[in-house]
């Protein structure tokens, strides 16, 4: 008998947000549900492990039946790690990391811990995906996100994802009826012109908040800039070799000899 | 006139690390130089950003004549947007970022700060390198290291770097007579077997400490590991696309309809 899949679940967003819940209910009933998720916000950590302090993990209950969930101190890098190498007995069948509240997109991936946390599991040998709607909002619109995420598992678990990758789908802000369908993308490639806001503290300490715009500066139409745009969600195979094997052969002009 | 190139730095051990120090003190001549680095340990923070709290800073005595330096409270990421968007008042000529107390070659790169850092720089269209010896000790033997890093540093100004792209340099622990030379790269496979210590806080509630263990699991001679294991400086050309092109194929061949 084929055992049953091992639905390993984070995210960033932190164990209580509506994100996590409407993707732990999509999949609920497609095998052994387990969650590992920060027990707070941990938007903007990318791949961020704590390595120089310590780490703390409590049962969650988590009200959806027949799911196991814990949650930590850590970032969703940390909340992998930590199911795979001290929670589970057997290797997840698969990780699902999201949903993510706020686009994944371009650049952001990097900056990603919702995708971080799928990368970490690509890492690791898992097919992983990492789930994003388009939209900020606490009570965001889930339900063509819902759909996506259940078609891409089902399929993830059908087939597997390609060696060494994970794939990052975005969702775009419309509703279940407004999608134009799944698009396989390429990073665009865009820009984040920051701003810091700067403050005064109630003691007259200056402070400051981050804040900034995003460009898309991509012309292209196979990048998953333009499928949002156009109502499409993007899945992005992103790989963790940044070698950028294409560059090597210029450096390697360079004179490398060193002084003695 | 040429305008004298403005230097950049940074890195994740925080302003204080001897690392950061032996890197301002191998360029001090080549430029104007400014830092702009954590005021504490910010090891395996990778991409991290700082956008659901604030950011401080403060002008630092460096200590070496001519240059300006900041700490913040802030990652190393957050360290480059600082400088750009805040500090600076013209964009960087160049940015370096280390030296790193330990290595981030393999897939280490990925959890890094200072090579975080370095991508950032990349994406802002900075020449960016960063540098990281293979020993973690705080008195390690830096006078090799100072020799690479002014070395590329002066071709890095000379020449530029490639498009989309930021040098990741890695330092063998060997003294500067055993010293290979300079081999260009690409990143190693490599793999992490994390583990968690448990133990009890006086109050008696159980947290963990990551630890693991690496292995290199990549046979090919053309490697950052092989390159460092056999007395060579290692340089891999990063890069921020991390679009798997070869891999979209494949996920081109799953059955994306989604049901309505």
């Amino acid at each position: 008998m084929k055992e049953r899949p091992l639905i390993l679940v984070t995210n960033d967003d932190g164990i209580t947000a509506p994100g996590i819940r409407h993707l732990v209910e999509s999949v609920a009933d497609l095998g052994d549900v387990v969650v590992v998720a920060p027990d707070s916000h941990q938007s903007g950590m990318g791949h961020a492990i704590t390595i120089s302090s310590i780490l703390k993990m409590w049962p969650h209950s988590f009200g959806v039946e027949g799911v196991t969930a814990y949650k930590t101190s850590g970032t969703p890098v940390d909340c992998v790690k930590l199911a795979i190498y001290k929670i589970l007995k057997r290797k997840p069948t698969i990780l699902l990391s999201g949903i993510n509240h706020g686009s994944n997109s371009s650049i952001n991936v990097i900056y990603s811990g919702t995708m971080s946390a799928a990368v970490e599991g690509a890492l690791e040998g898992i097919p992983s995906l990492g789930f994003s709607l388009c939209d900020f909002a606490e009570d965001a619109d889930f339900r063509a996100s819902r759909n996506v995420v259940r078609t891409l598992t089902l399929e993830a678990l059908k087939r597997g994802t390609p060696h060494g990758t994970c794939l990052n789908v975005n969702i775009p802000k419309v509703p279940p009826e407004g999608i134009q369908g799944v698009r396989v993308c390429r990073q665009a490639a865009g820009h984040w012109a920051d701003a810091f806001e700067e403050r005064q503290s109630p003691g007259g300490r200056t402070y400051y908040w981050m804040t900034g715009s995003f460009t898309d500066v991509d012309k292209g139409q196979d990048t998953d800039e333009w499928a949002l745009r156009n109502g499409y969600v993007s899945v992005v195979p992103v790989q963790f070799d940044l070698t950028a094997h294409h560059a090597m052969a210029e450096v390697n002009q360079w004179n490398l000899n060193l002084p003695t």
